[in-house]
């Protein structure tokens, strides 16, 4: 499991006062940045190798502007040529939302999936963390 | 069904070269706007009725910079005190995403979920969008 | 002058319940699409032509979420080798932003500016917009 | 001065393959809490003080994905109701971007500006930034 802490930011809130939901979204690809790099050492985008395919995330709670939110971000699912990403974001001992990505490993030039080597499934498993 | 159509912007790209997939939150939360006015008219959000549950995005296909994109916003379910919102972007004609969002009718005063009124599901109907 | 309709969305806005200062930068770089356009024909990322080297944005009143915004746009200066870019957001008819953008016209392959060709000034000098 | 480290996200980055300028205002914003902090304690958004009059952004050079920025704050002119925020951007021990932000001492109540006191003014200029 990777964890990140993010400072929250005034515009970041809406006018219901919280943190707006489409936040979300951009701090969980944001805490996948130590996944990118299992594919791309770096992170050079010329040598790029995912697609997202489909994301989805629920909300638990209220998120707070002033109060550190931590991201927790693991692998909870390997298959042939794709894998899921599940995160959670927790504030004040609170999990206030949690969320599951599916990347595809892409073959940019051929322009298509291609399988998981065995050392990147290995790779991917030693960070492993479950959806409840 | 609501269309809207949405000009791209430089800064929606990311470095694959596309529009960068966390815009689609944003351009989905704005085409719900006629769903919103459904409940609070005029959008003033003193008097906002309604709680994101959680939402879901699928990419069907890469999103250019500098050719519209257009929204399609319907309702695909009506529940007793929540319903979801199905919508689809579409450029060039190709649909390049789609989603759904679960939206919950809320009593911020009270801090819970009522149940919709009779009125308020008839309006809802009206807009039907079907998930394929 | 170019002008442009912008429908303000709920992720727009901010705690103070108005639409924040963030999304000016960002609602004027959508707004130069047509600028843009004059450089690079299809906006075609591979031909880029311009860098920005600076902006400010004066805060004139606030903006309402609900109310569509109108984004005016031209050229307030021409150099030998770069531009200023005037914009103003109105909403309700009252100016409620404005701000200067400075676009160098740029060599990306020789990674240095360039004088802009005649023809580009006359282009430029078409869409005039004087700041008061 | 006051000095934040940002992640780079993969949604911050533009099609030319860097982060596209409008983050800079989010950052520069973000990193402005500690200073939010002296007008309102644990940045209670109901006890509100300032407004934002103007910014001003300066592009030194490319910001990367994938290498650390950091954000240094300070003020750099303290008047009778307003006051100046200077920051910086680095990335790599490079100064990649400036700016200065104009705030106001606001009375959302009277809806007027009013001056700052003492105290205020003191902790500020306890956080001194120049502008070269």
């Amino acid at each position: 499991m990777f964890v990140e802490s993010i400072k929250t930011r005034f515009s970041d809130t809406d006018a219901l006062g919280h943190i707006n939901n489409t936040m979300l979204p951009i701090w969980f690809e944001g805490a996948r940045n130590p996944i990118f790099e299992l594919f791309t050492p770096n992170l050079d985008i010329q040598k790029w190798k995912l697609i997202l395919a489909r994301f989805e995330i629920e909300f638990h709670g209220e998120i707070f502007y002033g109060q550190d939110v931590e991201i927790r971000t693991g692998i909870s699912r390997v298959g042939s040529s794709s894998f899921d990403v599940y995160q959670e974001a927790w504030q004040s001992e609170k999990r206030v939302a949690s969320g599951k990505t599916v990347h595809v490993y892409f073959n940019y030039d051929a322009k298509r999936a291609e399988p998981l080597t065995d050392e990147l499934k290995e790779a991917l498993l030693a960070y492993p963390l479950g959806q409840d």
